[in-house]
């Protein structure tokens, strides 16, 4: 009987376009009598049913005599081998079935799988899923609307020969991504891959021309980002020695120094480090407690660290290979105090013994950059020759008196750090590299990934919307925070002491959104190759444990946004005090501009394409935020000193205000290069390329903050949707470009996967055979 | 006459309080004629001026001649001297220099300092900077105002002799955290624990009694997450060993299967896994690709996976330890498909030798987990036994004839995956547990390390507001989830047939919610320890790597959002479908009631402290948002499907609007669970402490999402700025309970801090002297 219903029903000619509903029903649920009569009612709708075919059909709908499990799988069987390849709706299985199944039964087949709708999708999948040979199809990748090579060229600026030499210098047989898994196998790669580096002159880039350099330290921020493409210990390291050991004594040295060290340094000769972070005093490091004590008698320095929180801690190059360190103390002659100075101190002898009153610990394993001999130094009673003092800034004469051409002890020391400002952009270049790799290798791989078969199978999950909520948005502000740091080295090759302190101040703000911006990009990157993401070998969680300091070292990047806040708002403060009336006359014209804004409701309610699109728009509401919080954080700290509160309880209650202040002009100041670089562009399409790029970022960043433009009034709720709308419309216009915008990147192919590349065995070849056999 | 002028400054009865001005004045800036003159003026406000200190006072007051380095150090020497400590005005230093500087010098430098206020805090704090013995206060953490043991017991429950039993095994002497470089020392460590627990008999806890077991599946999950106060490689290996493996058979299985397996699986004297995941088949398990093709001939199945995307990736103690697995596959007999089954397999022979057929690889290093060994399986005609097919839901007989209480093949797996759905719970418990310690870790150090010495040197970087945003909001989280996942074990215990569906549901939202959650608490918890919180023995970064994948693992969380998404939307239709009136009537009662609160300006605007906090308004406004973005989504899909949009596309694209579906309805539901549970507590400091975090979760889950609320009306921006301050306040009101907080998750102090826990030399003892001589 039960073989019967199954032939008759499988041979039966006219029942044929109901079969898909009979099974998708059944598979799904157990059916009930109205259930049963509701897909008896549609067999109405086929043309020349005959009695014959009712009866069959009837056995197949009994609520107490279900199919079988061996019944329903011969049913859908015969419904793929009649079907041949998937269909997305009932209706066109119906059609596939039979090709001439009529109109009638096509509406009537329609309305039920409206009342059923919301199951639809899974389920009729199924219907193909687990087949024996699933159709290899080799679906194309749309074809890219701009030359991956365009892009690149724009990106690389004038730094093009730089990015083409560390290209060439990772491709050299050394560079093979190995990754021992112990911190001292990574330690001995690191350093091996740092003298391939000297020996390739890349130590001389910054150095002055006195010693044979090219005093081109824009040119050597460049390589140092660069080699983010390969390893951040290397990078770490790589800084370290030159950009931070070399840095300290090109900038606070004076020419015997250099003359001295420098080209030791760059060959390697001589190893070092940078020691100013102290156990108790990593953010503050105007209260670093070792001292350095001026002694007549000797004529040197006795330096000491006697405690625990005056250690000197996380020194890179100190717990294996450092010889020699910059070490920064507090400098007393004569019974004062002049505050902190910097020292050039030999730890090690020539065979890597450590010298008298010198104690070093390791740091130990870290969360990442393993390929770092991090270290902690303990100085006790060392003395240090007079000579060693770096004197740029000051210096002390052999009876102990002391000179400065900067009396005032804040500003000396200010400015003595000030001069160190490009390992803060260096790290900021490098963040972007990382960040850039990660997304790389995930765009890639979300273009070669299927999951789920759905749009007939062609669909990568590069095409899911939310896959592209994760990783478009990224890589469009890792475009956006690429020309803010490009901004900033220039802005630094060309500064004068005018500058100077802007350019901190800047640095500051651009370092902490650079190295969060790493972080959340690679863990985003991180999920969405799955657990490929997690393994080692695929690079990703490695980029990811290794950048994760990035947002602590070169300044914890809260209290560089703290201090970002604060210096703007002391220039806004003076601005006020030096010159009112030009202060005056400039807010009136900003307000006058936030009025046309703000009291023109046409505007915070305009929601066409092309204004919401439009620079101009991003701009001026990107500044209007800024400013308005700049004010009001300077209105509240007011009013609170005016009530007596301290400056520093005040400046505390309301850091959450500073922090988004902070926040809001960088994304400022972030869109405002970006435009730049667009507009200065010559049209074609990697133009349109990039502008979409710009769109998308500063989109995405007035979106993120929507709740304080609508809360303010500058949007009109219809705004706000709409500009959620366009933002979604752009992932979609940027999903066929994706892999075009990552290969303008130009990551060599040995610095983005490991040995087994995972679109091997994931991506284009899921049905590549293995041999099983071996072992 | 350098010295001259400094000693007759320091010597001048009547300049004393104006020294402070002058030295700050000085010490910051070259002063220009203007600001000399704005000082001097401020002498005519001293009492008793004469001639003689006006000329001495001019002598400093000479722009081209500036104060020496020198001189400047012995002025704040002097200032220092006479003033003791810190004074955080310029009006307290002059009162500190001279008791009786009288009201008239006050105002005019009060008048002095308000000009310059922006500067000022860091610039004052500099006189005290760097000296030589700072006193030593011992700052008191101030009393908490409830008693930790008690909100201990309201988050226990009913399962605190659990809690207890794991904190007392994880007293054991070998559970010293040592963490070996290598993963073999680390999954060597992992084993020897793992017995420790089975020894413990904590392995039978989950099983039947008919083998000795105490059939307590949320005592077993509660272990599990306790578990996670230790190490995150050993709770994972303890579940794929016991809740993976042991449930599998335990819930897939049927009572001749129990007796075979689970006594020697809860002894450990089976090793075994859990093989569903494939290469090319994560998320859609589904559809994977090995088969089990059943052949009469032999009596047994045939298991076979050709392919590298058919291969098993990612199965914990296959690479190293298990002997047995529980291998899914399609099962196939006389011809027809049946889907995904399992069946028990062996790998291993007794000696760890692989059995034919069988390869293994070892997945290699990863992010995190190196504890866990996990392995790649590949399967060349492996025979496997007619038995170990696990034949609770599907039988074949010998002669090949397929047999299952469910035919639907469909429902039939989802049946299947359904029993499964601890393995999920277990993951969401953990995360909850693994938070918990990040955060523990990070508030004890906030509230002992001090820098920049704010506050008169009394204030802990707990202290800051930006650090109490980053930590205790992810702290009044971590308590609200920790309910959402007890409601959802209590679930569980009580399922029925009816409810299993909603609690996978729910069970899918909840894990994907507490992993993020993990994620996110613990980075901020490492990012708020600075370079502390990147070195392993301070724990925080291993529980960061460790716990990024369980974004990933037991389901992706943005693919386990999107069945949250879509199953609710399908009971939603279901509900219009089958009973409309009851529907339509629930839909007018929450329509009448969304309009009271809508229509309603005094609602969209009432701000005061009562209503802020008020549960009601929480639960209100979080199950508005969470009905309205459902009722919104099935709009918006049935629209697209009447535009003949294929329903898997019509997903896709509004996959961020599903996304916030999911999210809103999951804080609804959270927020909801935490209000169930204060509103049940008997009065006292402890429910004034829950409650104040219950207020900060849902304030703070509903202030992360004030777009949508402005937009939609519900708020009015004055609601929207009042939520900012009441959230601000909030923080403060919980800093002074902070430790007693993380006291009440009572971790033991071996799974706290590594052996150099960092408070010996960070936070309380700066000055603790250490024996610089060893080496």
């Amino acid at each position: 009987m039960t073989d019967n219903r199954l032939s008759s029903l499988l041979d039966n000619e006219q029942l044929q376009p109901l079969l898909p509903v009979l099974y998708i029903a059944w598979a799904d649920v157990e059916l009930n009598e109205p259930e049963c009569e509701r897909i008896s009612e549609l067999s109405s709708a086929l043309p020349e049913m005959d009695d014959e075919s009712r009866a069959t059909l009837d056995t197949w709908l009994k609520p107490d005599k279900p199919p079988t499990a061996t019944e329903l799988s011969a049913l859908r069987r015969h419904i793929r081998e009649q079907m041949k390849q998937h269909k997305p709706t009932l209706v066109a299985m119906c059609a596939a079935m039979k090709a001439d199944c009529g109109e009638k039964l096509t509406a009537a087949v329609a309305a039920y799988e409206q009342e059923h709708y919301i199951s639809g999708a899974g389920v009729y999948a199924e219907i193909f899923s687990h087949v024996e040979e699933p159709v290899q199809q080799d679906f194309a990748e749309p074809s890219p609307s701009f030359q991956a090579e365009d892009l690149q060229a724009v990106l690389e600026g004038d730094y093009a020969s730089e990015w083409a030499a560390v290209r060439r210098i990772l491709g050299a047989e050394s560079f093979a991504y190995s990754f021992g898994e112990s911190s001292e196998s990574q330690r001995k790669a690191v350093l091996d891959w740092l003298k391939h580096l000297a020996s390739e002159k890349m130590g001389l880039v910054m150095m002055p021309e006195s010693v044979g350099g090219k005093d081109d330290m824009p040119a050597f921020i460049h390589m140092f980002a660069a080699l983010a493409m390969f390893d951040l210990s290397l990078v770490v390291k790589f800084g370290v020695q030159f950009g931070l050991f070399g840095g300290s004594i090109l900038f606070l040295g004076s020419e015997r120094h250099h003359k001295k060290y420098l080209a030791d340094i760059a060959s390697l000769k001589r190893l070092g480090g940078f020691a100013m972070s102290e156990s108790g005093h990593g953010s503050n490091v105007r209260e670093l407690e070792t001292t350095a004590t001026y002694d007549p008698e000797s004529g040197s320095f006795v330096l000491n660290s006697p405690t625990i929180s005056s250690r000197k801690e996380w020194i890179g190059n100190a717990a294996r290979d450092g010889r020699t360190m910059t070490v920064f103390a507090q400098l007393e002659t004569g019974g004062e105090q002049y505050g902190v100075h910097a020292f050039v101190v030999d730890i090690r002898d020539d065979d890597g013994a450590l010298l008298d009153g010198v104690r070093v610990e390791d740091c130990g394993h870290k969360m990442g950059l393993n390929g770092v001999d991090n270290g902690r130094l303990y100085f006790d009673q060392v003395k240090v020759p007079r000579d060693n003092l770096l004197d740029r800034y000051a210096s002390v004469s052999t009876d102990g008196a002391y000179d400065s051409p900067i009396p005032g002890e804040n500003k000396r020391f200010f400015t003595m750090l000030g001069t160190l400002v490009g390992g803060r952009i260096s790290v900021a270049a490098a963040s972007v590299v990382a960040a850039r790799k990660s997304l790389a290798i995930a765009v890639r791989y979300g273009a070669l990934r299927r999951q789920f078969g759905g749009g007939d199978g062609d669909m990568t999950i590069l095409d899911y919307t939310t896959h592209q909520l994760r990783l478009f948005p990224a890589l469009a502000h890792n475009f956006a925070l690429h020309f803010a740091v490009e901004d900033l080295i220039q802005q630094f090759r060309h500064r004068t002491p005018d500058t100077s302190r802007d350019i901190e101040t800047l640095a500051a703000g651009i370092k902490a959104m650079a190295s969060w911006h790493a972080i959340s990009a690679t863990q985003a990157a991180r999920e969405c190759c799955g657990g490929q993401g997690f393994l080692s070998e695929n690079q990703i969680s490695i980029i990811r444990r290794d950048v994760d300091v990035f947002a602590t070292f070169e300044g914890d990047n809260t209290v560089l946004m703290q201090l970002l806040a604060k210096n703007n708002l002391a220039n806004y403060a003076k601005g006020f005090e030096q010159d009112l009336v030009l202060t005056f006359v400039r807010e009136l014209t900003r307000k006058a501009k936030t009025e046309l804004l703000e009291g023109n409701p046409l505007i915070a309610r305009k929601t066409d394409d092309d204004h919401l699109r439009d620079a101009d728009f991003h701009r001026d509401i990107l500044s209007l935020r800024a400013h308005n919080l700049l004010v009001s954080a300077a209105r509240r700290i007011r009013k609170r000193i005016d009530n007596d509160v301290d400056p520093f309880l005040a400046f505390n209650q309301i850091q959450d205000h500073l922090m988004s202040y902070a926040t809001a002009e960088m994304e400022r100041h972030i869109a405002e290069q970006f435009f730049t670089i667009v507009d200065a562009m010559s049209e074609g399409p990697a133009r349109d390329a990039l502008e979409k790029m710009r769109q998308l970022s500063a989109i995405d960043a007035i979106y993120s903050d929507s709740a304080w433009f609508l809360d303010n009034g500058y949007f009109q709720p219809e705004k706000h949707r709409a500009l959620r709308k366009v933002r979604i419309r752009l992932l979609a216009e940027i999903r066929p470009d994706a892999l075009a915008y990552v290969e303008s990147f130009a990551i060599p192919d040995g610095c983005l996967s490991a040995p087994i590349a995972f679109e091997d065995y994931i991506g284009k070849s899921p049905l590549k055979q293995v041999d099983a056999t071996e072992s």
